[in-house]
């Protein structure tokens, strides 16, 4: 029995570069005493706070189905968030809830990507990102940033290849390189997407992380918020990564949309959650510094571990919860880097390649482990790295 | 800024049948006496016992990311819960966990079905079925059913539009005319299916709730297991429509792709959520039983208010939440009467043509009120379709 081609090729194929991963996995399943810096998980769980407030509203009675859009309540939260930090009008009519900001990505790509439309990302990108547009029927074309950029896009490089293309899905501060786009670039950007009527796909899933630099939401610039659907979630900035709930902000005829595609896809978020969701962002910015104030702090001890040394060097940290390190010169590719720590040290680390070409030569390190093993773990690995040279 | 074509025909335009539904709403909300006997949700609400697993499992830590094919407890549960049910092998394999019966409806079309192709469906139909197909890029290719055959499907009538098509979705129990396919519409089914080669999405998220016949998963029939996706939920079955937790049941390596599109579209399900289900799962058959008692006894009730009179009739209850009333004797279309129904005794009720056109002239009565209350209102909607006569 055949699968329909585009769930068969969602993957794309090939090696994705997490076989490093998996196989950190399974030493450390098998009781190796293997470092995961791998994946965007906080080391701290969800505050009791907000699983006390979801157990409220549960034995409350809200455990039949919740309003597809999302409850009246956490829409408004949203989007009044949304105006305060961004000063654009902002309306429950512009929010749509979403089971974590996986699915906003999908919903996004779905609503304006048809078959066969090509829609444009930046590499390095996340993992889910090529496979998400393909998951829609829809043509990944990645667009290449450089080291020697710090990883900023290059505005011509896009337009490049703009023309005819649907859309652009850009992320900052970016995961998997800790960059955040500057104005320039986000101004550069804007205009390729205007002058290309490109709708722009902005994953602000890390804005609460920033630690060098301005957030900028490119839905405030000049004539975009018609063409702007930004994509938002709990996961990081209150570490309610398995609570799967996110959102999408963009103009009311795309949510209006998007409102009938969730009632064909997950027919809404449990309202529970969202009523955690909502007690959660009415918290204050506060929680949100505490939830981040470690991989701030980590960003530090990064900075520390590597000063006095030119073997393997950070690209600069501006925000999230990763560290990219430039161990090109080793000699090595990021996969027989990480490949070899793992096994010289038990350190488990991402190849920069699994997110892409354009971080080749590099790896992404997680700051999600303590202080002490974290402060640890850098220091063995550029032991490591420089008996590599 | 143009959509997609495919979000922008999502609902396929025109009207739905649902004003009534809305009308009520609204007149509800306005604080009028509405008896709403619309929508498939159980007057109890998810039982405290559940929730309480839900607060121990979130409290213990299971806040983040959760295996994207679902806990390795809960998909074995289930595994475990099809294969005593049906005789049908069935291991963590078989088993992909999704956010309720709709999120499984979604990702089946979306593994079987390319842009294009045709997908059959049975009219009378859930409403979202058109939409979910409309979704994937597929085309929703209505079969009809016939009052005189009280709604099942005649084999013939589907082989003759199957050449040719991907998949074929059935629904026993059905929503929303209660009928429970037979063993010989089953069979013609399989036999359609074999010979034509098509998928069969076999939505079975009333299977808990059987009141006359036997209810039997076409999963089990002949040579069906490798061509058989069986969608499942706790919805239905435990009061826990909110929660968005059910599951498909098929071939190990549609499993395999439907991993791949669950991790670029929810990214999983909560974990939290997932163990709630397993608590749930593993309280066994009475829970279910229980949870299905007061619609059985509601079916009684129905069948003592009908009696002695012919102008309402109702289609044989055999499983689920609702009885479909032929209310032809009124001279009046479903929509129509449900409008007039609602208008001079404040009843809510669906109409037949909500549902597509083969159940026209029929309302469609969720027996989801208190047992009381519905028996007075089972008892005006008589008398009032006497006066339309």
């Amino acid at each position: 029995m055949k699968l329909s081609n585009r769930i068969t090729n969602i993957t794309g194929g090939g090696s994705d570069g997490w076989d490093v991963f998996y196989r950190a996995r399974q030493m450390k399943d098998a009781g190796q005493p293997v470092l995961e810096l791998t994946i965007g998980e906080h080391d701290i769980r969800t505050h009791p706070d907000i699983l006390h407030a979801m157990h409220k509203a549960a034995m409350g009675g809200h455990t039949g189905y919740a309003m597809v859009p999302g409850t009246d309540a956490l829409r408004d939260t949203v989007a009044q968030r949304i105006a305060d930090r961004t000063g654009v009008p902002t309306t429950r009519d512009n929010i749509m809830i979403t089971s974590g900001g996986q699915a906003a990505l999908f919903a996004s790509h779905h609503a304006v990507c048809d078959e066969g439309d090509r829609a444009l990302y930046i590499d390095p990108y996340y993992a889910t990102y090529p496979g998400t547009i393909r998951g829609v029927g829809a043509i990944p074309v990645p667009i290449q940033t450089r080291p020697e950029d710090n990883f900023q896009p290059q505005p011509d490089v896009i337009a490049a290849v703009a023309k005819g293309a649907k859309s652009l899905l850009i992320n900052s501060p970016n995961n998997p390189t800790g960059v955040i786009y500057n104005r320039d670039t986000l101004d550069g950007i804007a205009t390729v997407c205007r002058e290309n009527d490109l709708w722009l796909i902005s994953d602000e899933v890390y804005d609460t992380q920033i630690w060098d630099g301005t957030h900028i939401s490119p839905r405030a610039l000049p004539d975009m918020a018609d063409r702007t659907l930004v994509i938002g979630s709990l996961s990081k900035s209150h570490a309610m990564t398995g609570s799967r709930i996110g959102w999408v902000c963009g103009p009311a005829e795309v949510v209006e949309g998007l409102i009938n595609l969730s009632t064909h896809t997950t027919y809404g978020v449990p309202g529970y959650i969202q009523d955690a969701a909502t007690f959660a962002l009415n918290q204050g910015p506060q929680v949100e510094t505490e939830v981040g104030a470690p991989f701030q702090h980590r960003r530090a001890l990064t900075i520390s571990a590597l000063a006095g040394q030119n073997v393997v060097r950070a690209v600069p940290i501006q925000g999230a919860m990763y560290a990219m390190l430039d161990i090109r010169a080793t000699g090595l590719s990021g996969e027989a880097f990480s490949n070899a720590l793992l096994d010289a040290e038990m350190i488990a680390t991402m190849p920069g390649e699994s997110f892409g070409q354009a971080a080749a030569g590099h790896i992404r390190v997680a700051m999600t482990i303590d202080d002490d093993a974290y402060t640890d773990a850098l220091s063995r690995l550029v032991a490591f790295a420089k008996t590599c040279t």
